[in-house]
């Protein structure tokens, strides 16, 4: 037995310094006024979209959307309320709906149309709808374009959109039971597309996140936009005692338009990998993604929340991955098929045959091209063939490091953003702002490769899961914004100010706080010029520069 | 992403109540004082044996052999060295082993030969020898058998064997690097036999427990003794992120004399299959056993305690299986069968073929005989192919009531036994000692259908991880002894007399425990005439019974 003792205790030691440390600072509401909008008997004020420009909130709650002050959302602007028909809500409640609640409109879907207009979508009353909102009138343009496939039926359905170059792509499920999943892209320009109705495509999904990558101008391989989006399904190739659960991966391309008979009006770009999310020295395994944020730089970086569905008492992690691991696996990766075991049984293997070409799944690029495939319309009939038997690659993406980039225990984390912050030393700063289902903001950054959790803000004392985050990131004012089923919180990214003493201000390690000697208080650089000689900033928190009466303060 | 939140409420609600409370009473080395056995320079107590007749404990330990009171094992009988001589201890150390630790015979075999010897084996500095130990003398024969099959070479290796009418059968690994495991009967009498050396029949193996259920007289399909292993291995039938632990039980027949041609001194009738210990509701997998006990009733239970390897942030459980389960699923259950996919991959499945007879695996029993198979040895060519092919089974052992009987959290489970006492109202109830990796002694009792932790004893205030529990069973005076790497403790199985009151003596709702209204104190009913009008005794902690002055003292 003692073999088992011994890996017990390594396992031990290794846990202990494997989860982050609580939090340092704790902002409870009464310390720091936040600026809160709610509408009297108005609920699930889950969608939230930011027009920067003029300043303007939108927000989709249950039946009515709302324009607000971005730097102050408390100011109400305009609201345009959409219900349900008596006569739907009586339909739907027919159906065995809850009348109250789920046969009602939750809006879903927010997103810029054009300078003066917005799209949106709704589940009205298990019967989704689009229509247009007209920003100057603030008033629906009453088009009731059907909404399914880029809005669930049931409220309670996961879902996910982005609008690209006045296309709508979305992942949600397409029908009334919401059995049957979906990606797709409604376009005016463009041809419709969506998934395959087959398991090996989707797997009973759960969508968190979609978001477009732009291909670099004039990139050498002509590669093209591309979409991409997370989920957590059903895993396919894993065995498991039950269903596992498997975070995903999955892209298409922008100029996809569907094959000539095969994949007829069907992606033919859909490929799909796992993420992973390991801490491997202790076997912790986080195989549910909760949500994604893409840090669009030169070279993208995406951020995970994750938690788990095994043995989860309580644990989350935040992984990052490249965008150049993720399209290395896509565009280089093996794929995996399945093969039928004695008759009966479905398993998935590497794939180890000849890959068509051109390589199935890739965007109609340069190398496509130099072949005269100048469409997906014109595509060989193998390589769609192949696509659409073949969606899954063989090969992970795996996290920047190889594991978490922070581990908490007794949280679940439910949303993330991430700012950037150009500190004083030069050097610049990813700064995640991470929600729980508890009401909490967890306010995080990473010194030399491990991540502290700097700050945990209260934003919603009566534990309010919080459902959308959404970041305001201009450089002078920032922003988060924060909404839960009965309101939308806003709190500034940091509260440099509330540092009464210079040790407090360099003690917290905040890329976005300095000690200005001038002022004699804690202030935010993006509020400074930075250049500024007076201020005193040093993120290993060596307050030694602190001049010596505002140390007194400690 | 509503749909998430309403899981994990569901999953937390149902996680709270899945966990077992913490113990009501929890007894300090001061308050209780427990008998210890301690040798200066003497370590690694980790092997026990009970010779409850003549009241003497024999203990196993690095080097030495002890014989002492089982009454009160401070009282040492008697004791026998059996050190390495210096040349082994050499030759070990030049193999890259510690000259100090492992390069010392560590006694790890230790059961009863005849009425006057034992036969031990050590690790004898990784060249494993067993020996008789003549109780008379309490001096080793000399005889210095090859030990390897019954011992370890490494005293870090899991081991575990039983003897049945003089034979031992054991599970160990067979070589100096612990990379051929085995389970294997050394006999007189009978053939020598053991387990093929393939991935299928033992893939790195840790075994925790052997035992032998004695066929009842006379039944009716003439069945024979069986003797079981449990252990922990990689599963071949599952495929996961990475390794999957999965606990076994395993079994072959006492008759077994191996196959004429196919299996020749190989088991004939080894059948393993999957132990389940789950907790469905909130998803918690407990894939690693770590013990396991068999409380001997006409109905025979075992009793397991498990961890997992899976997001293990310090959980346990307990599960219970019974016997009938564990044979229903050997003689009536479902094969799996491996099959290679694209010549690269073996995947293994439910066997849906024709299965020769007589049925491979099962004993020689009247079915057998009556096609004329008299002894494993002229059994026909398919069957003992077909097992020698096929020696996992299908189906899996679920446990009592489909659910751990208990699952604590921040504990390590390592070792448990059980005991019965039939309390004042008749009936039957298990009392389960479960010991933990820090220490303490968990005792649990089942109260219609939920399982309670009624008292933590601390058995080592140094938190020494417990390595062996035994429990005495004797009517009136029954202890527990606890085995660790420096000291043997003894304790009794209750605390009765340290209950001041009739109120906390009813509280804790200790079967062995009963308030005696003459004596005016709590007591242990085993010591006491049951029938005893003057006991009051409620397990439901009704403790309104208990005379006015005496629950005044609450």
């Amino acid at each position: 037995m003692a073999v088992y003792f011994l890996s017990f205790l390594v396992c031990f030691a290794l846990r202990a310094e494997a989860f982050a440390l609580e939090p340092r600072l704790t902002w409870q509401e009464s310390e720091i006024s936040l600026t809160r909008f709610q509408v009297q008997d108005v609920y699930n004020y889950s969608t939230l979209l930011l027009s920067d420009d003029n300043n303007v909130l939108y927000i989709g709650a249950r039946e009515v959307i709302f324009a607000v002050n971005s730097q102050n959302i408390s100011e109400k602007k305009q609201e345009a309320y959409w219900k349900v028909t008596e006569v739907k809500n009586e339909e739907c409640s027919r159906k065995g709906k809850s009348k109250q609640t789920e046969c009602l409109n939750y809006i879903r879907v927010l997103q810029p149309f054009n300078e003066s207009a917005l799209f949106v979508c709704g589940t009205n009353a298990f019967q989704p709808v689009c229509d247009i909102l007209e920003l100057n009138s603030f008033k629906l343009a009453g088009k009731n374009e059907d909404g399914r496939g880029r809005c669930p039926f049931d409220p309670a359905q996961s879902y996910t959109s982005v609008m690209v170059d006045g296309d709508l792509y979305s992942g949600t499920s397409f029908t009334f039971l919401g059995s049957e999943p979906i990606i797709c892209r409604n376009s005016q320009h463009l041809s419709y597309l969506r998934t395959e109705y087959a398991v090996p495509w989707l797997n009973e999904p759960r969508f968190v996140h979609a978001d477009v990558i732009r291909a670099p101008e004039n990139n050498p391989d002509g590669d093209d936009d591309k979409v991409y989006f997370f989920f957590t399904e059903v895993s396919v190739e894993y065995e498991f005692f039950n269903k596992l659960l498997i975070p995903r991966i999955a892209r298409v391309c922008k100029s996809d338009q569907g094959g000539l008979r095969t994949l007829q009006k069907k992606w033919t770009t859909f490929l799909k990998a796992r993420m992973i999310c390991h801490s491997p020295e202790n076997n912790l395994i986080f195989n549910v993604v909760n949500d994604v944020f893409i840090l669009k730089l030169r070279e993208p970086v995406i951020y995970g929340v994750f938690t788990s569905h095994l043995n989860n008492v309580g644990m989350s992690a935040v992984c990052s991955y490249s965008l150049s691991t993720v399209e290395d696996v896509f565009t280089k990766g093996k794929y995996m098929q399945s093969a039928t075991v004695e008759q009966a049984h479905t398993k998935w293997v590497q794939f180890n045959g000849e890959i068509p070409k051109p390589r199935p799944g890739a965007c109609i690029n340069n190398e496509a091209k130099a072949m005269n495939y100048t469409s997906s319309l014109n595509l060989p009939d193998k390589t769609l063939q192949f696509v659409k038997d073949h969606p899954l690659m063989d090969d992970s993406v795996a996290p920047i490091g190889k594991r978490p980039k922070l581990v908490h225990q007794n949280v679940t984390y439910t949303q993330i953003v991430v700012d950037q912050v150009t500190a004083l030393d030069g050097n610049t700063y990813d700064v995640m702002f991470i929600s729980t289902d508890k009401g909490m903001l967890h306010k995080a950054v990473s010194h030399d490769m491990d991540m502290r959790i700097i700050e945990e803000i209260v934003l919603f004392p009566d534990h309010q899961a919080i459902q959308t985050l959404l970041l305001s990131d201009k450089q002078a004012k920032r922003y988060i914004y924060a909404g839960s089923s009965t309101e939308v919180v806003q709190t500034p990214v940091a509260f440099c100010e509330k540092l009464a003493s210079c040790a407090e201000c360099i003690l917290t390690r905040d890329p976005y706080c300095a000690w200005h000697k001038g002022k004699n208080s804690c202030v935010n650089i993006l509020a400074e010029s930075n250049t500024d000689r007076l201020l005193i900033q040093s993120l290993n928190g060596d307050s030694s520069h602190c001049p010596v009466d505002s140390q007194g303060e400690k």
